[in-house]
C-alpha cells in the first residue's frame, strides 16, 4: 500500500485533514482504530461557542467540513452573547451525536480520493537518515508508505481512564486506547507528556425532573454555520439549567481523597478551564454553587450529558453528589463520569505549518498537541492537512495571522509558547477580536481556501454576491431617515437595532437575516474597528519581519542566553513571533530587527 | 442498587430478553459493556432467511422486538422459495446496520422499568449454599443484586480475534472482549466450552465493478415481519452476486498454512453450515466456485458486506483472493475478515425455560448457548426473559413445542442434545415444518404472549379480524368458479396462484397480499397439512407423558448404563424429550413410559 498522504485518526482533526487532502488531490489513507467511532462526540452534544463557534467558520470559509456536519445535525442554535459586542457574539449549537457520526463517517466514505481502514498506527517509518518520515506501521503488521502523514490520536495515545480506584488502557470508556506509538515516539526523541481531560456522567432523561430547573431554548430561528448554505431546517430540543449545591459540595470534599487525581495516580494537567467538579470544589471554595446545564445528546435518544460536573471521583460518590442537586434527584446513571489521560507532543517542536521540526513530512494537530475541544482540533486538522498539501505540491504553507483568524492565533499560541494543559480557546486570546467575527470569515479566508485548492469559483461568487448584498443595505440606509437621522447614523446608537428600522424602511425585509445582522455589527462598531485596525497595521510591520531559516543564533551577538536558547528552539519566523516568546526581551527584538532589516528571507514556518 | 432482573449484554438476546422482563413488568438493568454498541449486527447485514425468518415472526408473535426493528430499517425484503412449496419459505430483509442500532438503542431506553448501565460482569454472586444467583459483580466493582438474570455474552466472554499471525482479546474488531466471567463460571463448575465464528471483509463500493456481477433485486413489495403492520415503506438497495474462481481457490490452497485454525491456534469449533472460505475450499475441493453476495450495509454508508467469504488467513492472503474475485480486481479493503473464538457454556446444563441447572435463577441465552445467528438469539433471548419473568411471578414456564415453534425446536435440540459447535437453525431440524409457516406464526404464538403479558386484548382482536379475512377469502373462492372447478379446487393446482384467480374474482383486489397469501398457502398444501397433522398427534402423546422431576434414574431396572447417565444429566422433561437423547435406546423409552404412566407428574422444564 502506498499513498500520497495518511492520517492517523478519525476524530475532528482527522476528519478535516483526510478531506482537505483528498479534496485538493492527494490520495490519502485515513487509519482509524474503529471506523464506527468516526465523528463521535465524546464529550459534549454541541459544537461553537464563544470564539469556538468562530473557528467553525473560519474552518468552513477555508473548505472545511465541521459547519456542514453541524448543520445537518443541530437540534439547538444560540448566538451568544447577542446583546454585547460584535468581537464576543458567537455562534453555538446542540448536536444530534449520532446524526453528526454518521454524516461524518458517510461524508469520508463518500470522498474521492480518500481510503478509510481500520487499524491501529504503532510506529513511524523514517528514512535512513531519520529524519523524515516515509510511512507507518500497524498493529496487526501492515507497513504503509506515504510521503506525509497528519498525526491526531486524540486521548487515545498510550490513553488510560480513571474512575476513582479504578482505571483501564482506554481512550474512550470501553474503547481501546492505541498503545505502542506513544513509546515508539519517545524513543524516536519526539518531546511527549501527559494530559487529562474529563466527562461527566451520562443520566436517563425520564429520570429527571425538569419542573426543578431552568428551562433554556434556543434561539426561535436556526442559522447555518456553513456560509454555503442561507438557511437550516432541523427538529429542535430545549435545554435544562441546574445547579450544585452545599450538600453536593459537602459529598465532594468529604470523598476528595479518592480522587485519582489528589492521590497522584494522574500525572497529566487537566484543562484549567474547564475544570472537574472537584477541582472547582476545592479551588472555589466560597462559590455556593456551580452551573450544570441538562444537554440532550440526541433527538431519539434518553442520554442527557450534564455539562459542568465531569468528575474523575469513585462512582459510589459521583450517584450521591448527582443525587444530592435539583432535578436530578432520581437520576438513573447510564455512563459513569471519567477522566482520561494520554500521552501528547509538545507543540512548540512544529513550525506555524504543523510540521514537526523533528522529523519532516510529519504533521500533527489536535489532542495530540494538546488542545481541547473539537473546533481546536478541527481547525488544526484542516490547516494540517492544508499544509501537508502544500508541501506535497512543492508549495509555501498556508499560514494565518494572529489578525485574520482564531486558527492563526491558536497555531501561533501553541507553536510558540507550547502548553503544559490542554489549551482552549477564547476570545481573550486574540488581541485584534474585533476582526475576527464570525459573521465575517468568509471575507477574509473564502480566497485563502480558494487558493489552496479547497473553494470553488463558485464559493467565491457567492460571497461577492453577499457583499454586494450587504453594501446594498447600507446604501438604503444611507437614503433612509430615522429619528432625524440617516439610518446609518442611527443604528451606530446602542439602543437601536436593525429590527427597529424594519418598519420604516421596508425594503430591509427582502433581506436575508444573516446580511442584516452582519450591516447592524459592520456599523455600530465602526470605530471600534478602525481603530483596532489601526493596531493591526503597527503587529503587522512586525509580522512581516521574517527570519531566514538559516540563522544562527549563536554568532548573534548581544542576545540574552535565555533568548537565544528559546529562539534556537522554536525557530519563529517572524520578529512578530519572536516577540511572543515567553522571556524574549525587548533588547533582543532589537537586535532581531536590525538584523533582519539587513538581509531577512522568507523565514520558517 | 437493586433489581428485579439483571439482563447482561445489549445484543439480540440481550435486547429481547431486557424489554420482555420489563414489558411484563419487573425491574430490569441492562448491563452492557458499550451504551454504543447496543443492537450492532456484528457479521452480516441481513434478518431472516430460511427457518429464521420464521423466527423473527415467532418472536413477534410472542410480543418480541426484533421484527419491529428490521421492518423500520430494512433496504431490501425477499420471499425466498417463493415458488417452492410452503414449508420452505421465508421472509429475508437487508438492513441499513445503522439505523437497526440506533432504533434498537432507542427501543431499550424508552422502555420504562428498564434502566441501562454501562459495565462489564466480571463474576456471579451467589446465595450461602450456592445454589442459586442474586447479583452479578462488574469490572469497576460494583455488586448489584437481583432476583433472577439472563446471561447473554455474544462473542465477548473471553473473545479472542485472529487474522493470520495476529490476535488480540477482542469481541468484535477493537471492541474489548469481557475478561474474567468466563474464567469465574469454571471455577464454580459450569461446564464452558470453546466456540468460533468469523465474519468477511468490507470493502468500499465505489472501488467494485458491479457491472461484472449479477444483479438481485428485492421484491419489489416491501412485506412487515411484524404482525401489527400492514405494509411498510423503506428506501431500497438491490445486492450483487459474483463468484470465487480457481485462482482464489489456488491462492487460498498455497496459504492455507498460514490459518491460524489450520495452524491450531483456534481451538474452537466453527460454525459448520456458515464456513470460512478457507473451509469451504479444503471441505469441496472438486467446487470451482464458491458464490458471492456483495450486500450493502446501509443506505449512506459505502462499507459492503461480502457474504460468502469470511475467513481468518493474514491480511495480505485475503487482499489477494478478494482482488480475484470478478468485480472486486480493485475492492478496497476497510475492515479485514477475522475469526472470534469464544466462551460459551453447554446448553445440556439448561432447563427447557433456559434456566441453569446448575445455579437457580440464572438464565442463559444466545451465543453463549452455542447457537450462531441474530434470529437463533433473539428467540431465546426472548424466551429466557419470558421464563425468568414467570420464575418471579411464580408461574410455570412457557415452553414452546417442536410442532408449533422453530423456537421450541431450537431450544428442545439445544437442552437436549447440546452442541460442539454453533448451532444454526435449519428447516430440516423441524419434524413438522408445514405446521411452522412464517405467515401463520401469530395464529400460533399470539395467544401464549398473551398469556405471559406481552400482547394486548388489541393485538388478540387483529388477530380475530385477520382469521375472518382469511375465512372470508375462502369463502369467496368456494362461491366463484376457475376453470369449471371453484376456485378452491382449482387454487390446489400447482400450476394456479392466486393472482391468476384476481382477473375472474375481482373481489379478491380488496384484500391485501399477506391475506391471499396466506390462503393460498392454506388450500395449496391442505393434504400435506392434514397428513402432518396425524403425525403431530402421534408426537404430542410422548411429549405429553411427562417425567417426574423427582425421578431417580437409578432406581429405574433395566436401563442401560449409557442412558441412565445421560438422562441423569439431561433430565428430560418428557418421554418425548428423551426419545431424542443421543444414544437413548426404544428399550429404555418403553421403561420411562411404563414407569410414568404409573405416576408421572409434571415434569421438570
Amino acid at each position: 500500500m502506498d499513498y500520497d498522504a495518511i492520517v492517523v485518526g478519525g476524530g475532528h482533526a482527522g476528519i478535516e485533514a483526510s478531506l482537505a487532502l483528498s479534496r485538493i488531490g492527494f490520495s490519502t489513507l485515513l487509519i482509524t482504530q474503529n471506523l464506527d467511532a468516526i465523528g463521535r462526540l465524546s464529550c459534549n452534544p454541541a459544537i461553537g461557542g464563544l470564539s469556538k463557534g468562530n473557528i467553525v467558520r473560519e474552518v468552513d470559509a477555508l473548505g472545511g467540513e465541521m459547519a456542514h456536519l453541524i448543520d445537518h445535525s443541530m437540534i439547538q442554535y444560540r448566538i451568544l452573547n447577542r446583546r454585547r459586542g460584535p468581537a464576543v457574539q458567537a455562534p453555538r449549537a446542540q448536536a444530534d451525536k449520532f446524526t453528526y457520526a454518521r454524516l461524518a463517517k458517510e461524508t469520508l466514505e463518500s470522498q474521492s480520493n480518500l481510503s478509510l481502514f481500520m487499524d491501529t498506527v504503532v510506529d513511524l517509518v523514517l528514512d535512513k537518515e531519520g529524519k523524515n518520515l516515509v510511512g507507518v506501521k500497524t498493529a496487526r503488521g501492515h507497513v504503509i508508505s506515504c510521503k506525509v502523514m497528519v498525526l491526531t490520536t486524540g486521548t487515545f495515545m498510550e490513553g488510560r481512564i480513571f474512575i476513582g480506584e479504578y482505571d483501564a488502557p482506554f481512550g474512550r470508556l470501553d474503547e481501546p486506547a492505541a498503545m505502542g506509538l506513544g513509546t515508539a515516539l519517545r524513543e524516536k526523541g519526539f518531546p511527549v507528556g501527559r494530559l487529562k481531560t474529563g466527562t461527566p456522567a451520562r443520566v436517563r432523561k425520564s429520570s429527571l425532573d425538569f419542573e426543578k430547573m431552568e428551562l433554556q431554548d434556543g434561539d426561535p430561528v436556526l442559522m447555518p454555520f456553513s456560509f454555503d448554505y442561507d438557511s437550516v431546517e432541523r427538529p429542535m430540543l430545549p435545554c435544562h439549567i441546574t445547579w450544585t449545591n452545599d450538600k453536593t459540595h459537602q459529598i465532594i470534599r468529604d470523598n476528595i481523597h479518592r480522587s485519582p487525581l489528589y492521590g497522584g495516580k494522574i500525572v497529566g494537567k487537566g484543562p484549567r478551564y474547564c475544570p472537574s467538579i472537584e477541582d472547582k470544589v476545592v479551588r472555589f471554595p466560597d462559590r455556593d454553587r456551580h452551573q450544570i446545564f441538562v444537554e440532550p445528546e440526541g433527538v431519539g435518544t434518553e442520554e442527557m450529558y450534564l455539562n459542568g460536573i465531569s468528575s474523575s471521583l469513585p462512582e459510589d460518590v459521583q450517584w450521591d453528589f448527582i443525587h444530592s442537586i435539583a432535578g436530578l434527584e432520581h437520576a438513573q446513571i447510564m455512563r459513569p463520569a471519567y477522566a482520561v489521560e494520554y500521552d501528547y507532543l509538545d507543540p512548540q517542536n512544529l513550525y506555524a505549518s504543523l510540521e514537526s521540526k523533528h522529523v519532516g513530512n510529519l504533521f500533527v494537530a489536535g489532542q495530540t498537541n494538546g488542545t481541547s475541544g473539537y473546533e481546536e482540533a478541527a481547525c488544526q486538522g484542516l490547516m494540517a492537512g492544508i499544509n501537508a498539501a502544500q508541501k506535497l505540491k512543492g508549495e509555501k504553507p498556508l499560514v494565518l495571522s494572529r489578525n485574520e483568524a482564531y486558527t492563526g492565533v491558536l497555531i501561533d499560541d501553541l507553536v510558540t509558547m507550547g502548553t503544559k494543559e490542554p489549551y482552549r480557546m477564547f476570545t481573550s486570546r486574540a488581541e485584534y477580536r474585533l476582526n475576527l467575527r464570525h459573521d465575517t470569515c468568509d471575507q477574509r479566508l473564502t480566497g485563502k481556501g480558494y487558493s489552496v485548492g479547497l473553494q470553488s469559483e463558485e464559493k467565491l461568487e457567492r460571497l461577492k454576491q453577499k457583499m454586494e448584498k450587504i453594501e446594498a443595505v447600507k446604501d438604503l440606509l444611507s437614503k433612509h431617515k430615522y429619528e432625524q437621522k440617516t439610518a446609518l447614523t442611527a443604528l451606530k446608537m446602542p439602543e437601536v437595532t436593525i429590527d427597529d428600522l424594519r418598519s420604516s424602511i421596508p425594503e430591509l425585509d427582502a433581506f436575508d437575516e444573516p446580511t442584516r445582522y452582519q450591516v447592524e455589527l459592520d456599523i455600530k462598531y465602526e470605530g471600534y474597528i478602525h481603530r483596532q485596525d489601526r493596531q493591526v497595521s503597527r503587529f503587522e510591520k512586525l509580522e512581516g519581519l521574517l527570519i531566514p531559516d538559516t540563522l544562527d543564533y549563536g554568532t548573534l551577538e548581544g542576545l540574552s542566553a535565555e533568548s537565544r536558547e528559546k529562539l534556537k528552539t522554536i525557530k519563529p519566523r517572524s520578529v512578530g513571533q519572536a516577540s511572543r516568546i515567553n522571556g524574549v526581551r525587548t533588547s533582543d527584538l532589537a537586535i532581531l530587527i536590525l538584523h533582519v532589516g539587513k538581509g531577512g528571507r522568507h523565514g520558517n514556518v
